[in-house]
């Protein structure tokens, strides 16, 4: 595929993403994590004006000044205007107008493509890796939206992405020694993939299914959320702070529970893949279950021989740079360096991730706590 | 005026007031004091619908039973739910599905004010005077979610309610003795004006004009809002907590003062009367230039002379029953008795206030520290 | 009583109230509203080292510069210095050495009274009428404090204070018309009671006795603390918000209501009066009893009929200044002037207050939600 | 040394640490990380109560029930007492009462320790080794204590904690390769250390000195704390939410840099290594000096060359389990696991830090913005 079909086709799924929202599901934002749809479309669309458009393409004129001020999430080298804006309280420029910076941007990026300029390729497939990470975050930003409305509004009534099953069983072992963690390939990969490098393993194994539903229910009819030997200590203050009993989008209806879905409302299936659950929760699984999660470099080595892509699988490895990382210069580098720290890492991709964005050696991080993503449970043990 | 024709005056001026909106500016909540437009054109349809129709038109069928929950004020009552919706977050019903619930709701009324029921009369004008409260805090909540925005978009760039200046001047002096005090007359008043009484009042002069924004930078820059001898103890802290410097919707550009109006942004016109500030800069004003607010029964004693209309005043009188009041039963019952701690007096009206809504009788109450409603200072003297 | 030996009984009785305490007693601070013992010896050797000494003693030397940072309670004319002292966390000086301060400050009080300069006269009684308000907080920021430990430490096990039961009972009736309000005698009163004015007041009757714990019990148990209808909105918020469900001090152990009191824990005797309630409490009480809380102009106009001096009697009136009330000049201006926002008038006397320092138009004032004080509930209706 | 002796000596250190404190000085618990001087000597004791004597010693009786609540850190096992009691407001135990108490423990134990069982030996190291990590607390809180008090009081005018410099420089290098991790000898080690395991590093530098003063206020000078690009990003919020701009205990006094230091305020030592920085600060500074923190892996491969022992030394690993890693059973079991998230490791030791108690595999883990330990910054490179 040609770069400039690429574009249009990545491109083009993003507002495929958005087709069914009405006018108002673009607007709110209901928790700090959460960004409004209408967000996601500017800022993504900034990204390529601002670092190839203004950068690359003769005569450009920006769209408008204040989008820059208002898409950026690089506050920091801003700084020249005070004013605080929260996402969600910005009802203009509307959809509509929004909808005409992609347009405009789109026009114009089309024109920067037809240039062939060999310099601007990897900053196309940075942004195009962009706009695919936007996408898995407007689906799951989409969801915690419509899953704040006690109406449960439908996003798609055919998605089947919660009742997603395992097509694995049982463990593979690996044998202790040296194995080579990292890019080693072509093809795009982000900064901290970088850094081809040995890492030392212990003998291992790894299960070949996730955790399902039925087995997790089983963790919380025994009580698992009430016992605090599972978890770690900051992990049994956030259970109790924040009454936590099961996982996100899940609520008990006349004693039986149901969970929030993109296809609307529906009663827990227990032979689906557990989802929307926090590094804390898969940490106390394991624990009650006398068995660990893996370290990033287990499942990296052992990947080749698993089925993924149902969910993004937290492992025990603290989000940190590898030995070779180097931060790249200008604004580029804020994208991954200054996040390494309290972040935990997952690997695999999820059913929301874009087609073609993750690999083996792709590096997912969130917090501890967060769990609005299509997260989920791979147990190891030794 | 009919009372059928006088619901429909007044029902469509709601949406007048929302005509040159756009469909975002419906949806965000940005503090928790102002509530999306769309919440406000939902719940005073909802009003007629629970005290109205539910109760006095034969076979009415309730238009959908999420609507009380998601659009009663009155949570209290409601309890069997425990799903918390916040206003801004909610995205569904749209905002069309919002005007056809209107309409359902007026077609409804319609037949119920044609069957002319007496008993109903009482409710319906409660149900109005309800609507018309919700028309200025709808003006006053778009006012703060358009100035939220950086682009300070403007609602209407005729309008002039930030520029109204004083049409007198002077001080009037009235003679220590008994006063009548309370609403006395006929037609639609509020359950906390009732209880005509007899108050005392010690000889007092009253300003004929309000305090004017030239008036108001001299306290700014004889810093004002940097000596704490003015303020009260706790607007001290309010002023320090929150970084006051000014009124609220003004903001310093190249060394000038500016306020965000319904017109846009505009530099601050001297000669137009002060708004947008709190009771706690209303006080200290007044104690910088050695003079007092007014209590609210000099205030409803001298009202007859002034000329008022244009900012909401702050009196001295803390917002309590009056010595015959007594709470209606019911619901009804929870409109103005459980708010009465904690509030101040505001008499008067503003300019967005609707027409023919407020009398001097007229009691509004807000906390010492809100001041997006169109506030104002008129000072006495003893 | 001359003024130096008036001046030694006060002063002395001080420390009477601390002599129980242990050394560990003196130091924390464990909400803000609660200062340490330490803080209050202190700070009420300040006072007359700030108004008294440092103005009106020839060649008085400051005890020490950093005394008066750390135990002015003015802050607000201090100013020059950043450092935030909690005085909670203010080891140094020892409690020791704040007895060595008290010292020195008495000593050099006894030549300035020698002196008997007739201008310092109005002085001393304030800082002496200071010195009782702080004795009463002492009393009630020890019993916090102690409260605070789950081992209940007795202050004084002959102390009867919870156990104050009514020596009156039935309603005293009185007409309506005008009524002279305010302090009009000889002797010290405080700024606030000033201007004695006419208030023209309604028919009313007053209770002569004092709300009891049995009543208040019936409240507990009749689902008082779970019912809505009886509560101002922000007390019904506050009641959930801080899973209030019986007043500040109670205990249920073994499904039965115990209280801590300065003699320890005990059963709730039903025959005494309730004590530590807040506003908010005592207005959902007399809701709830279709009944109300009277105003402080009731309250003064029944007061000589009345036997009080066992409880803080909450008034449905919020403080506020009388019609002459002029803020004196310099620091003493801060008195009571600042403080008349957003808080209630509470009168009479309770258990705690020292003798001879309260009279019928003393007027404390509380937040609605405080309730540490010995405060009570007496009832009226019209 | 026998084990009595060593029980002795060192129980008697903590004590020694004490003695210079005012009775004041145990109570206060300025912030939740710091604990009350009187919380440490109770705590300690208990944990041998708790851990041997009761278990251990024939006939023993507990010396108080609530002592078990009040001085117990696990109040996970606790469980059936509701009554939250903050350390820093019980007055009760008195210091002398706690004094007694752990007397009472140290009779109990020289019995205990004279049966000469060999099944407690190992708890009795751990309840040693336990006690050394409180008197390194008990130093840091007291300094954070008497750092609060803008009198600055001496803790010990001899002690140059503070001032110590380097004693070597330069850099030394290692080449890639495995190497063996984690504890392998005799004597006592934590759970946290276990797991002698292989690791693959890189080739890297390492500094023989640790960053002084003079360096760190280059950083200072620089800007360093007015850059985003230094820093993480929840670095760079948490530099802005706390206005931090030096190290703790630093103040800036008349435009020269001082520091609170155990032998009182100074000026700040350039030639001194520089201490009091968050893990933030540490690699915030590494990234200005275009360097990086060593991992945790190639400070303890390089240890034997290093001299340390001044301060605790951040690495830029996380805090998580050693491959071999497994709880041991039973309250012992929430030793380490349970803090293994969001936790940075540092290595080394400090001047705080008991003889004997460190050692070149030990692990130290504090949160990424804590930093009133004696931390310090080792700068690597590859």
């Amino acid at each position: 595929m040609s770069i400039i079909d690429k574009y249009n086709h990545i491109r083009k799924r993003t507002e495929d993403i958005c087709s069914v929202l009405t006018t108002e599901d673009y607007v709110p934002q209901p928790v700090n994590f959460v960004s409004p749809p209408k967000w996601h479309l500017a800022h993504s669309s900034w990204f390529f004006e601002e670092f190839l458009l203004k950068k690359h393409l003769p005569d450009y004129k920006v769209y408008n000044e204040d989008f820059c001020f208002l898409f950026n999430s690089y506050y920091n080298t801003v700084g020249n205007r005070t004013f605080r804006a929260e996402r969600g309280h910005i009802t203009r420029p509307t959809v509509s107008e929004v909808y005409d910076y992609r347009n405009y941007i789109d026009m114009h990026m089309q024109l920067l493509l037809q240039l062939k300029d060999p310099q601007v390729h990897e900053l196309v497939e940075l942004g195009l890796n962009h706009e695919q990470q936007h996408q898995e975050l407007l689906l799951t930003d989409i969801k915690y939206i419509l899953g704040c409305n006690p109406l449960f509004p439908v996003y798609n009534e055919n998605l089947e992405w919660e009742n997603q099953e395992n097509s694995q069983s049982g463990y593979i072992s690996f044998p202790e020694g040296i194995y080579e963690i990292g890019f080693n390939g072509d093809g795009f990969s982000f900064d901290n993939e970088h850094g081809r490098h040995k890492v030392y393993l212990e003998p291992f194994e790894i299960s070949q299914a996730l955790v399902t539903n039925a087995e997790y229910l089983e963790f919380i009819n025994a009580g698992g959320y009430q016992n605090f030997n599972y978890w770690h200590d900051e992990g049994w203050a956030w259970v109790n702070e924040n009454h936590i009993e099961a996982p996100l989008h899940w609520h008990k209806i006349d004693k039986e529970w149901h969970m929030f879905t993109m296809a609307g409302l529906q009663k827990v299936n227990p032979d689906a893949t557990v989802t929307h659950i926090s590094f804390y929760e898969a940490w106390a699984y394991a624990e009650w279950k006398k068995m660990r999660l893996p370290t990033e470099f287990e499942w990296e080595a052992a990947a080749i021989q698993l089925d993924w892509g149902k969910r993004w699988e937290w492992t025990n490895s603290a989000y940190l740079p590898y030995p070779h990382f180097a931060k790249p210069e200008g604004a580029i580098g804020e994208y991954n360096g200054k996040f390494m720290v309290n972040q935990m890492v997952l690997r695999g991709a999820s059913c929301a991730t874009s087609k073609d964005h993750s690999r083996i050696t792709y590096r997912n991080f969130f917090h501890a706590n967060e769990r609005w993503q299509f997260t989920g449970i791979r147990l190891a043990k030794r």
